[in-house]
This record gives structure tokens, C-alpha cells and sequence, in this order.
């Protein structure tokens, strides 16, 4: 009795597993659409809201990796209202995924009056103690910059 | 007596998870710095032995993500020979890592000749089913690239 409830406690296990993924998949799309949502409108606190107490982030203006919120926040505050953008495209997003931590990657298009911009993105988001999902890192780069 | 032994188990599991974390962090980083070793004597294919086949990759000098070890594959095999690093080094490297998926984070400088090359690097690691950490996930960027 006791071994058929191991067994059957397991297969539910593994079933659980399986469909989790999904799950992670739509959940962390849905953050990073929200915060990107708020970035274009010019707000940077939607991705600060999201990003773990440890998130290390790369742009390309930045000699170094900035590590953890508080530095980030540095950075973004003085952003706020900067941005404004028409409209906003990830493309092919795809999101890599085990139990705690999962890969979010995309090519990100958007329309300031006539500039495009062009970007490449790497979100990893990480499943904290508290059941939610934050961001670790974060790396934004131009996507074929032309260079001097 | 089996509650004992249940007990015990999940009190090994618990400290074998505890002690895992600087087991992975110095096993992806000499992953990480043997394959760049090779890069840097034009050698790309360290890197793809230690890629996934469902890697995606970002570099400068792509429109779009590479989706997938055979695109990698061909995008890599070319520069066989072309890159040839008098020095490396990786800056401040650090692991982010949950027991399935962890990622690397550094600065990147190489010089050759007079030349000095500063990237931004993020890997993400996973475990596989046959017990190795393979790349699933590889993004280059130039550190402050001179814009036009």
C-alpha cells in the first residue's frame, strides 16, 4: 500500500513537472510583455519591480556590469520619462526552461517617430523563495550597432 | 525505522544541494575558460563541444538570434583560424546558478597586436540528462561600441 502510494505520488510528480512548463513559459512572457509595456511609456520601475536583490545587467553604455537593484536603480530612475516609444515588437521569443531558473530570449524592435531601434535581449529569471519569479540577469545589446 | 530512513535521505539531499553550488560555479567556469583558450588560438570548436543543441546565440554582427547548433555550428567552423589573442582575460566573472541551470556573467577584454577588445559576455549553463553542463544560450556585445 505504502509503495503503490510512492509510485503513484511520483508519476503525479513527474506529470506536475511536465506541465509546468508551459506554465513558466507564459508566466515569464507575461512579466517581460508588462515591463516592457511600462519601459516604452517611459516607467523603468516595472522592470525594477521584477529584478531580484542580486540582478547583475549589461548595456552597451556601460564599461562594466552593473551588480544588484540598488545600482540598477541608479541607472533607471533618471530614466523615467526618457523613453517613449510608438510601438514595440519582440520578436521570436523563446523561453528555456527547468524548475528554478529559465532563459528568456528575443530580438526587440521598436518605433520612436522614423527611428527603429534594434535590440538583442537575455532575461534569465530566476524562481525566488517567495514563489515568484525574478530577474537575474539581464543583457540588452544593439543589434548590428554601426560602428565608426 | 523507514521514517528514519526517509528522514536521513532528505537531511543528505538537503546538504548535498548546500555543498553543489561551488561545485557548479568552478565547474562551468573552467568549462568556460577552457573553451575561450581554444577561441583565442582560432580554435571556435571548444565552444561547440560544450554548446546544447537547442543553444540560441546573439552577437554583434547578426540580425536575428541563431537558433540551434547546426546554425552555431556553421557560423563558427569560418573563423577557424581567424581570431588569434596574445592575452585574455575575463573580468569578475560570476555564477548564478539553481542545480539545473546556472548562468556566467563577466567583462571580457583581448588584446592582439595593439588592438584591445572589450565584450560583454552572459552564458547560460544547464545540466543535461547525461550529467554534463552544456551552453543553451550564448550572448556577445560589444562594450561601448564607437557609434557612427
Amino acid at each position: 500500500m505504502r509503495q503503490s502510494f510512492i509510485i503513484l505520488f511520483l508519476i503525479f510528480a513527474a506529470m506536475t513537472n511536465a506541465q509546468e512548463k508551459p506554465l513558466i513559459q507564459s508566466t515569464i512572457l507575461g512579466l517581460e510583455k508588462a515591463a516592457l509595456d511600462r519601459w516604452c511609456k517611459g516607467d523603468p520601475t516595472g522592470f525594477l519591480e521584477i529584478s531580484a536583490p542580486d540582478v547583475v545587467y549589461f548595456d552597451p553604455f556601460l564599461e562594466k556590469r552593473i551588480n544588484g537593484l540598488e545600482e540598477l536603480t541608479k541607472l533607471y530612475l533618471p530614466l523615467k520619462g526618457q523613453v517613449n516609444a510608438d510601438h514595440f515588437e519582440m520578436l521570436d521569443p523563446l523561453v528555456q526552461a527547468t524548475d528554478k531558473m529559465a532563459v528568456l530570449t528575443f530580438n526587440f524592435r521598436s518605433q520612436e517617430g522614423e527611428k527603429l531601434h534594434k535590440w538583442n535581449c537575455t532575461e534569465v529569471y530566476r524562481l525566488e523563495a517567495d514563489g515568484t519569479w525574478k530577474i537575474c540577469q539581464t543583457h540588452w545589446s544593439l543589434t548590428k550597432p554601426e560602428l565608426k
